[in-house]
């Protein structure tokens, strides 16, 4: 818990605490910020998370919305590095989609090539989305993901 | 590659061998395949690879539309036990959908207990679907997942 | 050991050390602050410890009832992220029920298979607890553990 | 899949693969095992898949029970080494007993040692059942186990 | 060394096999084999290392040219899975590229972003070769790698 | 964030901090920096971020251009110890380059031996360069490496 | 090296630190300060380094001997949690006995389950010496180890 | 299990199995087989396990004593190379081995060091034993160690 | 043990196989076995061993001292993959250079570049004996390795 | 970097620190220091960065030599807990060391039982030293380990 900030030499975690110290004060949802800067929710949050980098003018837009220092926006749209230390995750509600890629991985791929030829779902050209489907034994978590196929060279 | 399979001791990668070899015969797709018991292609293959359990009269289907030994009817309709090796995939396909979950895991929780409160999406109530969107730039894969949501108990 | 705690930025870890602090200077058993909150000693240490988290009105009379600021009512309330760090733990008393998922998984697998079909036992929607039961050989830990069937999906 | 195996140098699997043969083909499941046997379904498998001893009348029981080749007795009754390979289980439904050792291990932990003092509960001195409890929103496992307590030493 | 192959359950590894003889028998080089299949050495040495797939006609040319069984030619075609198994790699020539990821990765990742902003090469639409150069001080290893840039997404 | 460095005792880590922050204020690339001390974009980088040692008069060179305290030129002559800490790195784009290891390691190997002998190409006598190359369908990041051929002596 | 410690919130860290301090100034070896409260001096080390809990009396004995803060007393008497971090131990000195565990592993099971049926040597109710032996050609380490033999349960 | 085995080419795991099938037919005791070649149990169990070389006279005493073709003498007698391939045993009478050293390493260094200076114990010039020590609350495992002190150079 | 080796597809395994039965049946040792090829006993183990490759006109003379079949000379000149499967190995007599590494690594890196700058000793271009040196308190092993100082590039 | 060192509680890290420090103010080698205190420079460096222990009189004469606080002599005469963090070593001129292991390893092991038996090389009764040998194709760096044969007991 940093006391103050050195604006000059702020990082990606300090303008998260920002975020979420922001975010709680203002009782907001990552729904409502991400409709106020016009983006989705999970990509918002991936962002404010410092796993994905803000376009310049949605920075911009973060730093009015939620009312962060204006060097924020410089922090927000630098190329982050992606960090995870945890090869199995071991929260539940993550674990979950690490099990679901364990068991049903090679499916994924024989489907996908069925489908497209030898190659892959792109990560990075990629996007995602979360909803919640009613259901009389219980709601349902929707999960869609869409990437671009890529297919692999030969030369 | 044994040379014959002693029909009261078949295990599962016996079958799962011998489904391959009766799909390659007869040139089906896994489409064609779960078509012909009116399942998904996505629990079609899982089910073959041993990640899932066939009903009874989906076992006697399959055994049916793919010519298999009567024997292999119970086998199918075993429990599996799921076991992957590399905690870490190698396969590009599949590492993608892991780098995804390492980068989008901390927002997929976010996002769910937003939704629903605290808790996880179901990888055990659960389906799965990948199909092809055509696109100007390039096709995409798309993945639409479906779990439960769980609640945590207190007690 | 943090000298003051900014109670604007409180974390999980903040709240569990006043926690464990204002339970040594009362005096008190896990036990006897369960009851007071009417909940079971289990799921109270497991939340205290920031592995579960408070419906609001456990979360306003744990403040209540310990003595705490007013701010760690919502703190105690957040969904927490379930880390654990050695994924062999090393504790004899931890490591004892490691040793047991080790030797009797296999069979906790058959013999839940066996009674209800192929699926799991939750280990959310679950409550456990632990009693000391007398014996004339030297007493016995009890461990009792109850979960919902989730029967696996086919689709 | 062996094809014939010598009598004489009968290892453990051996007999675990005739057991399971012999139970396939009489159409057993391990509940009725345990009671030919006048042992608990859960330490019967256990036992059957190597993980535990039988006592020598216990094996001769089994052996006369499922029809096995005398010699199998006293395999059943060597001492096993207990070996498993995956460090975190891979299956579901173990997996979901690992998460439960690491959520709350350290839980059990500080309530065994509030009940009992410094000590653990022993995975020796140990025995477990599962049981089937019917509940209106779904059928729920029940697992109990019991093990002496062994307070730690001071010397 | 298995004695023989069975034409209608040919692997891979059956076939990288039939070709590694092949190429010893005719005491061709991997240059040669690329040139007389009109590919580059490296894409055909891994192809046939069974790490990419060959298009059709490029695995008829090459059971045509290496004198394989008919069979082998819906072999290489196949979509292959992509396993490697240490991590990190212990013979010396692969490890020195090992070394070069670490040293290098993020530097290699700052200069990218820099040309191109946020994004990655792709390993999938990529090329590679190597040349000798010759040197007065000692002939250099020469590689090139070229792969698509693909931008991160933002939606 | 550390407040003032003790000349005396200057780190790596601290030049490297003192250097990023005088490229952010005065606005340069790594490009530019580079040709300021005449040497390449890829060497200058990975020499800032402690992965190599300057050669004396290129850390003068920097500690003036940079407009650094003198103390650092001594720090930036230093031989580094280059630590990574992820096996298996995360970050997409340096993974992509470990994948590529991963995949084509084998081919490189080979093709290498093929056009030496028995040897490696060195990670110390070595260079690499990254250049943008426009192509119709998306720009192709191009990575050149040349290391020296060091063959295996036998003796 | 923290400044100062507060009273009321001291860990075992701490009490352990106070303890080395006060042995070093008082010139003790562990040997003396064992026999000053009567206790071995292997579990007196094991004891101060956290890895057992002191009973009541002997905590107090501590503090009186050793010169420490009242407080000290209840926490020398708390439940340790028992960590290591390496899984194989780089020391020297403790290596050789990981080693002795992985050479004689098998060989101390099997000569344990000869001497005594199916069971184990309890590392809880377990004690410990280590005494000087004098040797012709160089005095010996003699390590005594004594723990309960636990059976296996069958039920 | 092999058919038979070729008498020039017998490797250490043929001849601790020939051992183990004798030891069985003639229905002796390690104590019993140590005792007829006339050397200690947990060293004889360990040579014939493959941990250790018998000199050439115990090799042949141990021919004549178990009935072995001649040719295993030599096989006996070579130096084995030791793999043990769980870091962390599994086996729980060899874990509570492992657990001693990680809970009293840095006790058994301490006071080792304390008796005899900066060094370690020999894991070579080492000898062990285990015995049976009555006691009426439950017998007791007793493992003594013994092994050269080996002192640090200094040069 | 395989029954027969097939001359054309023989592996460096099978090699290596062949050169220790031959050895063992001509009773020489590794010195007299490298004398008779007039190289150095430590070059001829590793070689022999899969870990180095003959030069064609040493794998010649080795395939005539050895009375080995012809084929087995292009086998022995193949470039080897240097694979060791143990990160840590656990052979006594290779742990203990491995804990060398371990102990005195920083220092063997600060001694190299102090003498000759920023570097490493080469692993590839490198030599290195073991003699028995005679020494009145036990004799001594004494390893020299010697290896090209490879200097850092700086472009 | 620690504003001052607390005298009564300095570290081996906090001495290692100050003759680091004092070194490059005066400008000394390892080699000079060495000689100053009339040991070896592998040795002396090792101890210095807390690898080995100072003999008390070494102790005094380094105190004396570089300037230190009289306190620091009992520190650098404790003994050491020897930890390395990367099981496989990362800085290139390390990981060579830990690459002639791997590659040599099962050599050397060979090799020293073929001229003294079964046993090991000491690493504990054990000296190095490292040298510059010149040479016209490219200086070479020497290094000379001798350590005490130590045989394998039989008892």
């Amino acid at each position: 818990m940093k006391d103050t900030i050195d604006m000059t030499e702020m990082t990606k975690e300090d303008v998260t605490a920002m975020i979420l110290s922001a975010k709680k004060q203002a009782g907001l949802t990552w729904e409502e910020i991400a409709e106020k800067i016009d983006m989705s929710p999970i990509w918002t949050h991936s962002a404010v998370m410092g796993m994905n980098a803000f376009p310049p003018e949605k920075a911009e837009l973060m730093v009015t919305t939620m009312g962060l220092p204006q060097e924020a926006a410089s922090v927000l749209a630098e190329s982050p590095t992606k960090i995870w230390e945890q090869a199995v995750p071991t929260d539940p509600c993550i674990y979950r989609f690490y099990e679901i890629v364990g068991v049903y991985g090679p499916t994924l791929k024989a489907i996908i090539q069925e489908k497209f030829g030898d190659g892959i779902m792109s990560a990075i050209d990629f996007d995602m989305s979360v909803t919640r489907v009613e259901h009389p034994k219980g709601d349902r978590v929707k999960v869609e993901m869409s990437g671009k196929f890529l297919g692999y060279n030969s030369w």
